[in-house]
């Protein structure tokens, strides 16, 4: 560790990992020092955990709506401690998959907690009071985020819990209250419906996973309360306490303006994350960080200290594992004589309830507000052969383009969605039109056709749907 | 009937209805005629019902193979008459949808036989002797095509069967033979092999879905083995007698130049398809058909009568039902102005196995035959963190690009293949780079991510598994 680093990364998540790794494939000394384990949240406490818990909630409820079995279906019970078990091994095989991947590029890795000391140099704290110097000609800071909390509601580990705790009980909770209808309130209040407990969910905000297109996120809501889940919007939480081992929560709706109170066995914090900033850079040669707290890194993802890269969910943006990935990319090649700037106009994300919803580029609101006039074309789902043949008609396909018919935006509620919106990520990466992808051949029978509909519809050509 | 039409369209299947609805939308007065069901055999007795039945044995499969479950799994069973109502329901309602959309759009449906009479019009004969004339400005052939037969196999509608009756059984056939490891031969085998017949494909040429890329076909049929199917390849079926309901099929498999023998209660003749051509044209005007009894039809889909044109299964090519409705765009525009050559270098198709195969453009061995000098990149699904979370780590993606780094085809054996291959589709259609792919952000943890990521491995810069 005391030689001369080429790259030191602080932090080895999705974003910090994937530099490491592409700085090795550019032949350099590679460092990487993470403080808890490779993977980082999204493998050890997040995205993995979270998929294969919503994969094996989404067969048993199959199971159980299926009519078209004979037998005893009521008997049939979830196996929640074996599907936790192999939880935890999904997650201990990748991270170890990662480890051998990481090491067999020639990347060394170290634990401890990194950060920039007062020299413009990096530092690990090994042990309590234990620091070491790492020199390196170049920094990569990759140290994530964590869950936000309420001043009222305060993660204790047991009743008011993370997402990270909620992934991993033990138990399914009978009442589980999720603050925060973002993607993690919303897909892991869709596991344990799915087992039975009574999930409620409240959002201060006007509509679910705030921020996206409205008319998608109100047809996924609907979605959601006919499936069970209870979903209240204009919901300000303002007090809670704990009573015998349930959580009592209280607020007001700011639409009527009326107090609510629930009560639940637990109840989990999904508001957000703030970026790992804190102690990160010595006082006297700080990072500059934004309002938020988030590293301020320009388009080069390069900070205000000379060398000094930033990434992930630490300089802020959409919080997502492949954005601090393709970020990684960019920073370990720019670091080392690359001049390429990100670009986040074609940046696709997903929820995994049911059916998914995924989604890339302008919104309809954020399109009308920049002025452009757009032509928008949506497909439901009850035109989609495909989706009759899955019973899983629920859903549509909206896709937006500017008045030269370029690609502009994509909105998707459909099984697999985040799937088959990488058509759509590519056309808007290379600036193509409309015409682009309703020209290209989609087989059938396949959701994604409805992609293809969704674009002849913007110049009313579509097919299985009648036209305006 | 007796004015005089625009567009006359003979057969109403995938090519035929597409190309009326978009003559409609061009302002024509339209007349389809179809014999038996709008829809054609995708949607009555191919696609569409073949894909209900795999969703469901798949989700009975996944169920009786599901290791995170309590209770007697033993008794569950799959009700195969109500299964097969609902298949029979879910045709009906599409065909219902289809046939409300071609009325709306303006076009007027007529059942009989089309033909092209000896003046080069279309004749409609309605009943027996009865015969119409139909005045038309264009015509588009659109007929399809039927199972072919084998001289000592011949389907007598129960113990020797086609696709059609196979999809409709009552009964799951305890032994079933199917003869044509091709896509229609894999998926009928695939449903009844997960209702416990014991299922036995036999394949004439070296390995199954012959044709397409050897490397991922073999890895296809590995799997398929391993999950029960009993396939053989090189195996010539030379005669075959029915006895007391059960059917012997005798042949020579001809690597060993040995006799075979196999006793089934059905035996599914599946060995391809012949073009709808017989007695469509009049003996003094007839089409120009090509060795195979196709119709022949150039670039821009016209035949050799004036006025003619032909899509579909109908002029051979690759038997796709999304082939024959794009073919169905294309005619439908050229007969009226346009002059839009039909492209099949980026014409995708899929089979629903589990995992689905899914090809776009050449394979490896066909572009190496034209003498590219390919760049391939290969990445295992094992490498693959969605995967892993499905608990689906069979399959692989291929991509191949040549030596200017433009895509030229893919190949890919993952669940939901089908719907994440338009990427690559639209890549190919546009011209694209293999670096237009990996520089595009895909979603994490999604199966597309391996899209990239080979694309990534074709220039040894993938992360998640070793370069060469």
């Amino acid at each position: 560790m005391d030689k001369k680093w080429d790259l030191v990364i602080i932090g080895g998540g999705p974003g910090g990992y994937v530099s490491a790794i592409r700085g090795a494939q550019l032949k350099k000394k590679v460092l990487l020092i993470e403080e808890h384990k490779i993977g980082g949240t999204c493998m050890n406490y997040g995205c993995i955990p979270a998929k294969y818990l919503l994969h094996q909630t989404k067969i048993y409820k199959d199971l159980k709506e299926n009519r078209n079995l004979e037998g005893p279906l009521e008997e049939m019970r979830c196996d929640w401690k074996r599907v936790q078990k192999e939880r935890s091994r999904v997650v201990e095989r990748l991270v170890k998959g990662l480890e051998f991947l990481i090491r067999k590029n020639g990347v060394e890795m170290t634990k401890g907690q990194g950060f920039m000391n007062e020299n413009g140099q990096v530092s690990v704290r090994v042990d309590e009071g234990e620091e070491k110097v790492v020199e390196a000609e170049k920094v990569i800071l990759a140290t994530g985020s964590s869950p936000a909390e309420l001043p009222f509601l305060k993660p204790n580990g047991k009743e008011i819990i993370t997402s990270r705790e909620a992934l991993e009980l033990d138990e399914v909770p009978r009442k589980l209250l999720v603050i925060g209808a973002g993607a993690i309130g919303l897909e892991i209040g869709t596991i344990y419906q799915r087992l039975g407990s009574e999930v409620t969910i409240l959002e201060i905000l006007p509509t679910i996973l705030p921020g996206s297109d409205i008319e998608t996120v109100k047809y996924l809501e609907r979605i959601l309360k006919a499936k069970g889940l209870n979903i209240h919007t204009h919901m300000r939480l303002e007090s809670s306490h704990v009573n015998a081992g349930k959580v009592i929560a209280q607020g007001t709706q700011l639409e009527s303006q009326s107090p609510f109170e629930f009560e639940a066995d637990k109840v989990l914090l999904a508001v957000g994350r703030n970026p790992n900033s804190e102690g990160l850079s010595a006082k006297d040669t700080p990072l500059s960080l934004d309002e938020r707290g988030s590293v301020s890194a320009n388009s080069l993802l390069e900070t205000n200290l000379p060398g000094v890269y930033a990434i992930g969910d630490l300089i802020g943006g959409k919080l997502l594992a492949h954005k601090a990935s393709h970020e990684g990319l960019i920073a370990a090649e720019n670091a080392f004589g690359k001049k390429t700037e990100m670009n986040y106009a074609a940046l696709p994300l997903a929820v995994f309830t049911d059916p998914e919803f995924s989604s890339v580029g302008l919104t309809e609101e954020e399109a009308t507000e920049k002025g452009i006039k757009i032509q928008k074309g949506v497909l439901s789902l009850q035109a989609s052969g495909r989706a009759l043949t899955l019973g899983r008609q629920e859903g549509m396909v909206k896709i937006l383009a500017d008045e030269r018919d370029r690609v502009i935006g994509a909105h998707i509620l459909a099984p697999n969605a985040s799937e088959f919106i990488p058509e759509i990520t590519l056309a808007m990466s290379k600036g193509l039109r409309i015409q682009d992808i309703s020209s290209s051949i989609h087989i059938h029978p396949t959701l994604s056709e409805a992609v293809m509909e969704a674009a002849m519809k913007t110049k009313n050509e579509a097919i299985h749907v009648l036209n305006d």
